[in-house]
Formats: C-alpha cells, structure tokens, sequence
C-alpha cells in the first residue's frame, strides 16, 4: 500500500464513529469514484475549518461577525433560547416554528472538567439578559445530570435579572410505549402529570 | 446557519454511507473539537486525490510508478493473484501469508455495464502472462455472479498462455453455523466435500 493512501486512511479517522475498516472503504470509495466530490471536500473543508468562528451574539458557529438568525430583523428579539450546542439549535429550528433567538453555550457546566460559567460565556450572557430586552429565556439543555445542574444555574441567572426562566417540557415521547420508556422518565412524566382538558 | 456550513454538510455527504444527520455530526465534531485533526484531513485528502494514480503494472493505487508490492524485490514473482478491487487486494494481503504479486482488474466483467476485458485490463494481463515467468494464476475475484463470469475467463485466459489457474476455496466460513449459511454455499460446501486425512 502507498503511503499517502496509509495517511489518507489515518486522516479519515478523525471523523467520528470512523474506523479502521470505514476509513479504508472511505479512501477506496473516493479514490475510484468520487475524485471530483472528494476534492471539492478537502477545499470546503480547509475553507470552513479556516474561516467558521463564532457569532459574536450568540456564540453559534458561522463564517461573519453575526450568524444568520442573530442578524435576522425577523427574529423575536424578547425570547432568548440557551442550548448546548450548534447541534441542539439546529434540531430546535428544524423542528419548531420557533421564532426568537438563541444563546449558544458550547458546552454544559462540568466543574471537574474545568467548565465553568466563564468557559459558556455566562458573562455575556448575563449582561445580554441585563439589557432589558428579553423577557423569556428558554431553557433547552440536555436532561442529564450535568445539564439539568446547568439548567437550574441558568434559572436563578435570569430571575436574578428579572427575566422568567422556562424549560423544555419532559415526559413520555410521543409515538413512545410506557413498556419501553426508562423509569425515570416515566417517574418524571406520572408526576407532572396534568389535567385534560374537555 | 451559515452557508459555509451548509456547504460543509453537504460536501462530506460524498462520503460512503454517510447521509444528513452523520454529514452534520461530523462537521460539528471537526469545528467543535477537531480543527487540527481536520485541517490536516483536508490537506492529505487533496494530496492524496491528486497524486494517487494506479501502480503500472499491477493496477493497485500508487502514488509511484510501481506500487509496494510490485517493486520489492523479496515477492514471488512466480504467483500472480487476480482481484476485483485494491481493498481485495488489502484484504488478501492482511490475511494470509501470500508472498507472490498482483493483478488488480478495478472491476468485474459486466458487459451490461459496459465493461469488458478492455476496461480490466486484461490484453496488458494477457501479455504479462505471455512473458513466460508466471507459473500460477489465483483468481480471487467474489464468488457472485459477474466475479464467476469474470474467473471463467481469466481461466480461460491463464490456459491459453500456458499458467495454470487456481481459484480460492468456497464453503462454510470457520466459525459458521450450518444453521445460518445460506442455501448456495452449503449447498456447494457439500458437493465439493473432501476426505478426510487419518
């Protein structure tokens, strides 16, 4: 094998969930069929990787000073939604019609790692919050231990600066089956059970 | 989102097997936690496309003239091993203790598909089976349909010239259960049952 293929198969393992047996079928496949889409590739990626920061205003991932929702005139500047990662934003606007904006954390508070809330720009958030203009913060971090810790730090910031803190609601997945669903969850959804209306 | 990203997701979709949501996973874990890694995968990934062509006499991507195999001076150039593809080609090399050469078709014969024996190579094959130092040729094309076609020819081709054919063994995998081999293999596994040494 020639070692420039031996480096290309090497590099491709830096994808994730990208092994030995899929960076080999990766090299493969690029080398005897997709030469033209493969370079494209390695220039969108050496430009991206080059030129992506983060937003100035919400700390998202784009190429300009401001992402696009924060440079939005469109967007509802009063409901503010904090999230964990461009990932998470994504999955929100691709599945709501939410229209405010959002603050990217990068991150979930995590002591022992050495996160803390300088390390998610709460600074920036808090003094954004001080402004006066948001009146809802939307509260979207994971349910795990560390983002719930992180979602009860965010409640008490807000409050503190006289905005009302909400979270995402919890319980059984729709389209789920209670026989499946972990007991947490269920624990969690029996309690906050609520009245239906008629 | 920023259409620098957009862009990103979309060129690592040439990628085998990787669609929408792992295009997207994987550019967010390059921006978040692999820019080095990524940089570095892009600038080999365009070196690689540009200067990987195929080894001169046996097919195989090179980046030289000659591939690893084809030049070193300690293989057997007595034995030459017929393969569809160069991850046959690795497969092979990887797995058994083969020290002869080989001839990679980069395909199989599918006329319907417009390839032929031109397409695989197979008048510089025929020629190199000419030259009289070739004593075995193993065909290790697939066992399915166009990979039998395809080594019924080279037979044909290795008889003509002198060299004497060989094909790898087909059966039950070690390590199968009869249970769950599929009707063809046991079938064939039974037809061509050997005896058994004392």
């Amino acid at each position: 094998m020639s070692s420039l293929l031996e480096q290309l198969i090497e590099s491709l393992r830096v994808l994730p969930g990208v092994g030995q047996k899929t960076a080999q079928r990766m090299a493969y496949h690029l080398l005897e069929r997709e030469r033209e889409g493969g370079k494209h590739l390695a220039g969108v990626l050496a430009e991206a990787l080059d030129r992506i920061g983060h937003c100035r205003q919400c700390r998202d991932f784009t190429e300009g000073e401001l992402c696009a929702v924060c440079a939005s005139a469109s967007r509802d500047r009063q409901q503010l939604c904090v999230v964990e990662s461009p990932a998470d934003r994504l999955a929100i606007e691709q599945a709501t019609g939410y229209r405010g904006v959002y603050f990217v954390l990068q991150g979930r508070l995590s002591p022992l790692d050495g996160i803390g809330p300088r390390e998610l720009g709460l600074d920036q958030l808090s003094a954004r919050l001080g402004e006066g203009e948001i009146t809802e913060m939307i509260i979207a971090t994971n349910p795990t231990v560390e983002g719930e810790a992180t979602a009860h730090y965010l409640a008490q910031l807000a409050r503190q600066r006289g905005v009302k803190p909400s979270r995402l609601a919890h319980g059984v997945p729709l389209g789920g089956e209670l026989e499946y669903v972990d007991r947490g969850t269920l624990s969690h959804a029996f309690g906050s059970r609520s009245e239906m209306a008629e």
